[in-house]
């Protein structure tokens, strides 16, 4: 942390932080410029809250220096994760494709679905059985009937599956019938679901909120991580921006961002982001080139008649498609599917 | 809903969306223009995923033209409505001050800030017992200890009082100590906490969040209001724009647009939208000037040593000093406190 | 500038640093933490474009600590500036209400318009010549037979008269007509124009760019008067966001900030920022409340013919009224209109 | 454009409207729901500024139903437009690599560039000559003589060549020296220039704005087409979003989608948009594989003293890595350079 004083800072006012910060435990390091002080604080930042600094006099900002999350930083666990997710896994050399339904409706639509994921060379099954809709009155998904229906899919197909969880409930159930939980945009800084995630025993995709800094991102996956558990994928979504020409606004350099910073897979979601199938392929071509570990995407037997985002499904005949041409990409990238 | 279709949409396109419409039970109002054709929905909208139509064949784009929240919606409910708190009660002719430390730290910071805020001229006594925080590794609050002070200060000064809750188990603490519960910005789409809050018997304030638009706010409070419960008063708390010399971006316009869409009292936020005590006596002012129903307004007996949000607490002296310059205000407003 | 490294950064790549600072005629200040080492940079930074920095090795990122911005910088400046526009004055003690049409239409409209400005108590007219319209076949503005217009107006009324300017040969037009002249928010980054700006010899209304930060906008300013003319004032007009219920979001936070960080005046456009007459009097009171020394209003003879921006703009009878509710605002915070 | 009015609007406010569309020689056509009453207003828009009708009473929101740009609108002109520029063309088939400094240094720096950039395989030198800075202090270009070193960089290698205008003197001197004519950024709605840009004779890359939205982007390519110049390229260089891990959010989505809009080749700058060497390989390729029809890249013989935007530059030796590595990629897509 550093402390950044206003150009002819008081003596008296330098004294008196330098004074908090030791009488906190800690160092300070002062350093006079011609322009401006500056106090470096030394030692163990988790004494103090250094924010309030902010509160005394001539202080003209603070500049932290090290990150908050330490378990999912790539500085102190440089080799990339591999997580294992039923009978596949995440991360170097593969590439992860999650294909289904954006919700669970029935029990044919979805083993219909599962068996076209497969044929188009899927390795995780996704579909929604709590879904958190902004209204109330929209379908609000089949909870655990349809948890249960992703299990016989999974019986099935062989594919391993992934649902979202919304609540402590959701879950008690999905540890029953999944393989790995879902995190969704809405609930990533909802403290209190990703520690019961943390504590579920099952790995988890994590989804960037609509509005959540890279940084704030990688402080809930340390909320996973540190009630025990390092199965933590991230998934790259859209940010929410000005532009409504797509849904929202795919940040495919979170790509690169994050293998800087982290040592967690990250995968992409061209569905969502963009919210229309039209501009899928493309996206998903975009973030294999760029190196995601993977792709979750949705795809639906009759989009017309979906009860929850079919403007942004594809079709089976698309998804065969979209297959086929991605297989060169993840050649090209030295990743197989 | 109004589905726009694309200049030269062959009428084999036009027609099987017309069936679809009607195959779902309601009716379609076709109207060709020189230039487009537009095909309106009539009926019971509930009844189809009308963005599903995007996926026709030339669709250009769907309008919907009805908002998605009823019981917060003022076509429906033109009064203003009052809700009531302790002894106090939050709508039209009261400047409702809510006034308290981030987080309850102990019993005796709690009843020296709870003095001050009763002293100031607050009417409601706000304490954070269960804090989100952007890392795990920062203070999470003393939870239930934490509502039980909360308990105290409320006996002790008179005061109403108010407690953020993250989960059930807050809920359920929260509805034994307290007068009225927060959801705040980061749980505003926990749809789960949101229908727990419903059925709580509380009043609900709820915070914006961070990127939510109006609208999803409103149908946020939807979810509350639709388990029963309508005592939902809004806080605007500022929302993320690329702008950093504040911690959030204070949309106060909110505050008329809410006016024209909702009959639910809007409470401003000035601590937490910009970051800075600095800041906060002129935010304060301009949203009582623009006719919001309170204030929600950090203060700490010992801004520095704050184990939460020290940079944007008043001291007790300034807190006063803003009382004070307020009244002019609310008085022009007509609004008492 | 403090450079701050990453944690175990070779002592190699320090010292290429040191070298390289020291090498163009800086000296480097050395401070190593038990977990990071920064290098602060003393000297005049302006002999290095020290951005390049972060290319070399083990570099973690870059802090400036003083702004790049001098002559509008409180900092160096610390009374309110006052600048003079024909007969009146913008600055501490006067609320300045600048009142007109989007566009000069005819003469008979301005006129009428000018007319009702003055009854209602503004003491600037402004009226656009030059229009930056977003589509090439929307109006383009009347320009310099616009401009004559206004000096009748002028005449007429005595107000004072200001128009936007959208390029060289428009600052020229201007300088023969008006008492003061606008950069839009389109043109805030057109630094070509603000040179010339600075160099008409008129003063200056600023307004904010659409994405611009306030330290973008202050080193707009600085290329203004750099160029010898220190009569800027600034215009907050909203800022773009994901919120779409209004045209923009007007930051109202920028007054109190622009206050700590800079001398000039700062005024407030809520017909702009809003996009809607029905939210101008709620924003137009907070602008006051919260010490802005001016507002920018637009208002219309007849809104449903304006040729630009006719939802926005209040009637004559509308602009009355706000202007009576706005005095005693305007005398609790000590201005006069 | 279609009025939506608000649910029971009067008889009378419907009516009104009607008439007013009528007076100005429209037609209205009138759609009564069960909930709500739509006006269509049919014939040709540019007769009313129909935006005004949202004064009206109980109108609750208008819907525009047809672009306002025409000439770059695909739906009127469905094939790709080829550009040349110089020596060779952007469109179709072609992978465009243009890169260069972002500023003109000294004609040997500038020389020593264009070698590499041709080595790599790229097909125009870019370079800038006037540097629009946000700081009045920063370095703005060596102007005209850049332009001469431009001139003999592409007379030494056969690169065609590109640099930024910034004023009518500026294009009035590039068109004596380069092949091809920027708007950069912050000039996107400087539309005086972009009709300077449109009658200058050269072909134009008109980079999007840093909040513009796409519709934004192709009216401003609209100034340029209607002053008789078709040959306009789009360079998508990242907007504004409040994330800060880059220096701007490269909205690779808008590939796709300006496909969809446009008949215009869409070109990607990855070094601007990321603001980091480090990034610009993934989303290099990332913009290749999602079927942009170039690159706009950074390269500098020495990043650490370059006089502009030395972070974001690759060295010729990662400039080459790049290249080659872009090879199969371009041909997966059907493009050669």
């Amino acid at each position: 942390m550093i402390i950044v004083m206003k150009p002819n800072a008081a003596d008296e006012s330098i004294h008196s932080i330098i004074q908090y910060i030791e009488g906190n435990g800690l160092q300070a390091h002062l350093s006079k410029g011609t322009e401006v002080t500056i106090i470096g604080i030394v030692g163990d930042k988790s004494k103090l809250a250094a924010e309030n600094i902010m509160s005394f006099k001539d202080v003209h900002k603070i500049v932290p220096v090290t990150e908050s999350y330490k378990l999912s930083n790539k500085q102190f666990h440089p080799e990339p994760t591999t997580v294992k997710v039923g009978n596949t896994t995440i991360g170097p050399g593969t590439l992860t494709i999650m294909a289904g339904p954006c919700a669970v409706e029935t029990r044919e639509q979805l083993l219909s679905i599962a068996h076209a994921a497969k044929q188009g060379g899927a390795n995780i099954l996704r579909g929604g059985a709590y879904k958190p809709r902004t209204s109330p009155y929209a379908f609000q998904g089949l909870e655990e009937e349809g948890l249960a229906f992703m299990k016989i899919a999974q019986e099935e197909t062989g594919l391993a599956t992934i649902c979202e969880v919304v609540s402590h409930e959701a879950i008690n159930a999905a540890v029953k019938y999944v393989d790995m939980i879902q995190i969704g945009a809405r609930n990533m800084q909802n403290f209190y679901l990703l520690k019961e995630a943390g504590r579920s025993g099952l790995p988890v995709l994590l989804k960037r909120g609509l509005c959540a800094t890279i940084d704030e991102w990688l402080n809930a996956a340390e909320y996973i991580i540190a009630e025990g558990n390092p199965n933590v994928v991230l998934c790259e979504r859209g940010i929410r921006t000005y532009e409504t020409a797509t849904r929202n606004t795919l940040d495919l350099s979170a790509v690169p961002v994050l293998k800087e910073k982290t040592h967690l897979p990250i995968i992409v979601d061209p569905s969502h982001s963009t919210g229309s199938y039209r501009y899928v392929p493309s996206m998903a071509k975009a973030a294999v080139a760029c190196d995601a570990d993977g792709l979750m995407i949705e795809i639906h037997n009759d989009p017309a008649n979906a009860l929850s985002d079919g403007p942004q499904s594809l079709t089976f005949k698309k998804f065969y498609k979209l297959c086929e041409e991605l297989h060169p990409f993840a050649q090209l990238v030295g990743r197989k599917f």
